[in-house]
């Protein structure tokens, strides 16, 4: 078969590597449909994450049609258009059995983390991918969800909602910021008025993004690189903050920012994903009653928000921005890492 | 009457000064029998906390009788035994209405901070103290509560409890660090047991304090300054750190601590008054799935652990330490700030 493999930082190629196939009772083979790139694919690109090495096959978020399945596959079968899940979970550990699966403690890669596609095993960038664990990593798509809608719900759509939306215990009445308006963030702004959200505000410099973020639920937009930024939010905050501070870019200073942006009692829940510490200002802080959440996530929001999806209550068609071939994975992996120029958001790639 | 005044860093006197009274229909004048020193106390008399100025009384724990009510106290009435809670609630802005009065929007003192008490306006070391928002505050005490008792629910039993046990949302089975053995992480100690802690992990260098944790509720002590002492906490917990970690000292590298004994999902709760910057390691955190959490206390719990105290379910004697005189409070202080040498823990000053 043809995948993506990562050859070390800054060097990937579309190339013949040995079929999948199954390797325990309780995998699945999924000849992939629809693929794309996570921004999680590009830090791993420029080799920030060590754990990814040479020859591994990419990618984590896929929607495809099951080829195989191992004996101990009992809700699956041969035929089924299915998304897969970026969580690859036993069903069994400690954590999966309290909703925990982005630390299965299973040894598929390395215990403690969920996350094995496109990480420790080769991934969805590929023509066929081994899915592990499938009763549980695969879920079951109905004819009427279009492969571009459900592919957002692989590990965005969830991201977004729970680590960003839950952990932030957003509440009816809310005003909530999401700093950040790429694929996550977007998703915390499309999926904040699932729990009542009042006011969404969104904060990004790119004007592209924020035209986007209009289009998915925010009610405000900020441009953090005018002086008056911070008024600006403020105004819309009553009582001297926002509830819920979503960040969804992952640099110490965007950190911050939800950090002080937040009123006291409220709750900042960061999204993004991090490569330095950040300074907390706990001489501040210390006092404020706030709640920091962080987290992967388990995805285990999936099948109700593929419900919210199938009914049409989500607007996310807005996240496609580009189509390739899957062949052409590499220029659409150029498209995407320049995005400020592309305007990319989700660039899907498809058999 | 006679006060406890602070003069600027280092200063404190025993001396005359006018009369406290009622200045709002909402106050009420309470005789202070009973009141005790804070860490916090510690922290204004060192010049750490610069809203407190020169000519304060300072003091925000006590037990006494009513003498004078304003015309607006509806629900307490001279002669009354009760406890000064250390947070000043309005009772009607958004934050008291919202259970949130520590954040009290009220301006009695400083708009948007519930703690007035021996900080923005005259404390409980004095003979008399004029108390805000006397319904909200004040607390009517049962006969059979003791004073000594009964003034650990100020502040240091609601503030282990609500920013420590609550926030750390302990739940039954689980194993619970509390990082530092002082009067709050006593209190934390004391209540997690309420909700069910399996295992309490009390840590603290010192022995005389962990002698004290064991007797409050601690199954295992552990002395951070041993080598062995993370595979000490680690081998109570499983899969891989505590399910809450609790901080209770204040200072970078306790809040750090807390960080790292936590498991995936877990909570870091902390109670500390930290006055600088802790540095939050997101690059490892980010995909970890904790909460932290920090706070003032709101002693809202207070009636509820009253009950606790009343009813003998709290093991709180040991928490008192030394007996002063009011008179004497200046020894007082000297004894609790040299408690590593005095081995104290609550100083009860008493008319």
């Amino acid at each position: 078969m043809k995948a993506l493999v990562f050859h070390g930082p800054n060097t990937i190629a579309w190339e013949e590597v040995p079929d999948a196939r199954l390797l325990e009772p309780t995998d699945a083979v999924v000849r992939v449909d629809t693929t794309t790139i996570c921004g999680t694919d590009l830090h791993i690109l420029h080799g920030d994450v060590p754990a990814v090495t040479d020859g591994r096959v990419l990618g984590h978020e896929g929607v495809g049609t099951i080829v195989a399945v191992g004996d101990g596959v009992s809700s699956h079968a041969v035929g089924e258009r299915v998304i897969i899940s970026c969580i690859s979970g036993c069903g069994v550990c400690t954590y999966c059995r309290s909703q925990n699966p982005s630390h299965c403690l299973a040894p598929e890669g390395m215990s403690g983390i969920g996350w094995v596609l496109g990480h420790l095993i080769d991934g969805t960038q590929a023509e066929l991918v081994r899915v592990p664990f499938a009763d549980s990593s695969l879920h079951r798509l109905p004819p009427n969800v279009p492969d571009e809608l459900a592919v957002l719900l692989s590990d965005i759509l969830p991201t977004g909602f729970e680590i960003g939306v839950r952990y932030g215990q957003v509440q009816p009445g809310d005003t909530v910021a999401v700093v950040g308006a790429g694929p996550v963030g977007l998703a915390a702004i499309a999926t904040a008025g699932l729990y009542g959200a009042a006011q969404i505000i969104a904060i990004d410099t790119d004007g592209h993004r924020l035209d986007v973020a209009k289009r998915l639920g925010a009610t405000v937009t900020v441009d953090p690189s005018a002086p008056e930024w911070k008024a600006q939010v403020l105004a819309v905050a009553e009582e001297g903050g926002v509830d819920v501070a979503i960040e969804c870019v992952g640099i110490p200073q965007t950190f911050t920012m939800c950090t002080e942006l937040v009123r006291p009692g409220g709750h900042v829940a960061n999204v993004g994903v991090h490569g330095t510490p950040a300074e907390l200002a706990l001489q501040d802080l210390w006092i404020r009653n706030i709640t920091i959440t962080t987290g992967l996530v388990n995805t285990t929001t999936l099948p109700m928000l593929l419900r919210l999806v199938a009914a049409g209550k989500l607007p996310v068609q807005a996240f496609v921005t580009h189509r390739f071939d899957l062949a052409d994975i590499v220029s659409a992996y150029d498209t995407f890492g320049r995005a400020a120029q592309t305007q990319a958001l989700k660039v899907l790639l498809t058999r």
